[in-house]
């Protein structure tokens, strides 16, 4: 049996369509409960009970005990739970930050334990490049790549294993990202990557509309599917329109609704509860207005789910 | 006055989503009713009333009367009525298995007429060609094409006309599905290939989603609906993106729930209705959650019927 | 406070999906009210209580004054009100007709104050072209230019001008409709010809959807969002999938519902009411059922317009 049905699964609003730095300039790490409520009271007016405070939003493991407190005291007086933390480019194996990033998500996993969120999503996506930053659409343009190096991947591992002991004392799961170019970068390297880690803390966060994005060859879901699915611990869920001309090899994407995209989530939340997937969703969408497309996301989800 | 309203118009699922071999390697055919039941379950909870045991998934027409029964038991049980019968990729001219077809459609005619459903889907489509199975959408790969060859379509007409005569004898209408590069692949030359049978049971399936996804030019739909809606006996109704380059003619095209695609359905239907349309809706989506857009399909239908 | 919130905010239906000429070839200029009923009982059908006369339906400003009566106790009877009347392809620097349509624009504003609508829309946008009326999508095919002449931009301006002290008169607003390669066909060139007018009445209508649907290079929507939405006095609101492949630079758009598509409306919408906006919105749709996604958007933008 699941643990939850699809009137009380836990589904989470991302914070992607809220800035770190507002219009005027104004830092949401430094803002007053009173402005963090704005934002929080715009999730919730789109009808979320659950939120994961993204990081490209707000760094709640970097704020002191007293400023999380009233962070948390907003969150509850708006009327909103947090399942989970989510993290951003902040590679532990980052070329210039792997350090300090490092950490960082020791400083996060801390968090996760003391608000009681139980998992948080790391990854190995690096900042975005000039060219990315240009782009309509950052995906379309060349990214960093992880280094084809036993050693670096090596160290990737072992700091894994390093978070998944911290993640383990304070009962916390970790999710990795799958994301294009780096070690989680297909559903092979994904997977052996956490079989390398082999640490029961550690998962995957199966983000497959990663992928299905790029304008090359990509790797159909279902298989992608069959392989992550089973490593699941957190998952980041998006969908896109994805044309492919068999005669020209020609690829177009576009941001989808989950119900109109290529990957099929009615088959693919099926799969997962199968394999025993019992963690919260994490419903986001780039492109446009994100937060109206992740509430109808969450409609979906709702309709799919198990009774 | 048409037959029916928006609120009663039978509105068909399609099975495509329903694969004849279960991820277990078991053939639907083989099934027994409780799983058979799981599937129509899923179509009920997605809000359906009606369905077409669409032979994709299950050939009903090749069940022995006792399991046919065992069927129609279990489609009542979940709450379900079967108002047409659709078959795929089961020409009466395929080179290959032509006879063998022709015999199975006409089982499927005694089995409407046995069951109670007013008209079959035929068509001239074949199978899936490798690279058709192959591509992520199998209308962007070339497949099979019938033959510019008179002696063949005359032979297609005479096998009509033969059906033709054996549904007037049971009550049952034969709908032919537009489908590119068969005998039925324009609207022209579908609306000459039922002027040629030129039985009154015998009319079109006005399937112009199958054109217009595909990337090349293709008439408009306005001035296929005037040539082949008086004719339409059944019809399969879905939508398509479809971009077009005036300038360079780059076509790009991708699935789409009926209210956004390309084709204007709620001035179709008016059409239809106008020219005397009075039998059920299938719908049906390719691509994704299929399920769950033909049930988004479904209620666009509702609101734009004839109150 | 924004003089309106989600409920109360007049959002108009388009009439674009309605031909002037009805498929029996006759005028809906010449029409008698009946008829006229039954499309806007369509409007209506689709959950409108606002609707905009568009001109490529029917030309109020060209009825008698007994038709005009006629057509607004129609209105009346269905339930919908008028709260701003847009024209199409009715420039007043057309090269062969801009006398007649500057004579024209002036009967509109009458008409606008006549019937208490508080806006008009005009724009410089021609007739389409040959090439235009023959493609699937008219903006990928090269349209009429503005000339890039001083002496026509100063009697586009004068002529505008004229206009505004007609409306100031009367106690209308202008909107001028954003549409490419004309005198508004960019933010920067949009607000520089409004700045020229220099008339409180004449303002802009930041339709970008115009542009952003385009198969070429166009600017950020926010970007044209700082320099367009403070002299907004009427908007057209539409949007459309718009995916740019950073690599090659190609550019592939389809209409798409509010929701869906490239522009946050979200946060353009915001941005508006933060600069003061407090006219109607105009809902509509290029491409397949226009009418329904029209209806789709007004609902959607009910459900982020102030509480």
């Amino acid at each position: 049996m699941p643990p939850f049905n699809r009137l009380d699964w836990p589904i989470a609003a991302a914070m992607l369509q809220f800035p770190a730095v507002t219009p005027k300039g104004e830092l949401v790490q430094d803002q007053g409960p009173d402005e963090w409520a704005v934002s929080l009271q715009e999730v919730v007016d789109a009808g979320f009970i659950h939120f994961d405070p993204t990081d490209s939003w707000l760094r709640i493991a970097d704020l002191s005990e007293a400023r999380l407190e009233e962070f948390l005291r907003t969150v509850k007086q708006v009327g909103l739970s947090i399942p989970a933390i989510t993290t951003a480019r902040r590679s532990v194996i980052d070329p210039d930050h792997g350090d300090e990033y490092l950490a960082y998500s020791h400083r996060v996993l801390d968090t996760a334990a003391r608000i009681g969120a139980g998992v948080v999503s790391f990854g190995f996506l690096r900042a975005l490049t000039p060219a990315q930053q240009q782009a309509l659409w950052f995906w379309t343009a060349p990214g960093p790549k992880d280094p084809d190096d036993p050693a670096v991947w090596k160290l990737a591992v072992t700091r894994m294993q390093e978070l998944g002991r911290h993640a383990d004392e304070v009962g916390v799961n970790i999710a990795l990202e799958m994301y294009e170019d780096t070690y989680l970068g297909s559903a092979d390297s994904a997977a052996a990557f956490v079989r390398d880690v082999n640490h029961p803390r550690v998962g995957l966060n199966p983000d497959w509309g990663n992928l299905v994005r790029l304008l090359r060859p990509v790797e159909r879901w279902e298989a992608m599917a069959e392989k992550t699915l089973p490593y699941a611990k957190y998952w980041h869920i998006k969908n896109y329109f994805r044309s492919e001309d068999a005669a020209t090899g020609n690829v177009v994407t576009a941001p989808a609704p989950l119900e109109f995209g290529v990957i099929n989530y009615r088959k693919a939340v099926r799969m997962a509860i199968d394999a025993g997937y019992d963690a919260p969703f994490y419903v986001e969408h780039y492109g446009g207005d994100g937060l109206s497309v992740s509430a109808t996301n969450r409609e979906y989800l709702r309709r799919i789910l198990p009774r």
